[in-house]
């Protein structure tokens, strides 16, 4: 798998209809790291996110709570750069393979953003982070 | 790894409040394959597929289309059992760790649901599906 080429001129197009936004504009993205195939994160883009995510060949998303893109990494410098970029079978979700820039997803500085664990036992969720331990 | 072992008497709890459902009462839920970490997946629950799937130790979602709990593979045959639950850093994504039953996880007979391609050559989705070949 060769590593994505950004495209500096790309125009919206049909591409972009094959995606089934939702009622917000939204659609889901989930992030797995290449390589080890490990579930960084999950996130969201609107138009706008993706295309620039295609343009530049980093992750840029829309955050929710602060209602603007996001290109990941801007502020701690863990980018992700995009391998591949993959849509399911009713178009509704987005598959970003990344190399994870220092191997860090999580703002907390986690590897992965999912540290947290079911503990069927116990019923409870363990908290399986560095900085927990 | 052990196998989940499925919990007969489970009841709400607060374990079920660190979850931040959302407006809908639902949350996102990416199936991984066990094993070869691929990504099969992506679906919805709410509190009673949650409870209902650590009941059974089988993947049970929400379907948003038709409004009701919808016990994966109950028509297909191609049921996932649960091998490892995770919540993320915020609580609004879950991740299933499955063992896909016949290694089909998506309603075209596909593997996995994402088998679109993002072809940034000639900037359109390429259908990797083994009934588009």
């Amino acid at each position: 798998m060769s590593t994505y080429i950004p495209i500096d001129s790309l125009k919206p197009g049909p591409w972009l209809d094959a995606i089934a936004w939702n009622e917000q504009g939204l659609v889901p993205v989930i992030a797995q790291e290449h390589g080890s195939k490990d579930i960084l994160m999950m996130a969201w883009m609107n138009r706008d996110a993706l295309l620039e995510t295609l343009r530049l060949g980093e992750a840029v998303y829309w955050t929710r709570s602060r209602q603007k893109l996001w290109h990941k990494g801007e502020e701690s410098g863990h980018t992700q750069t995009v391998r591949e970029i993959r849509l399911d079978c009713d178009g509704d979700t987005i598959l970003l393979v990344v190399d994870q820039k220092d191997g860090i997803a999580c703002h907390t500085g986690e590897h992965s953003c999912f540290f947290q664990k079911w503990d069927s036992e116990n019923r409870t969720w363990i908290d399986e982070s560095l900085g927990a331990a």
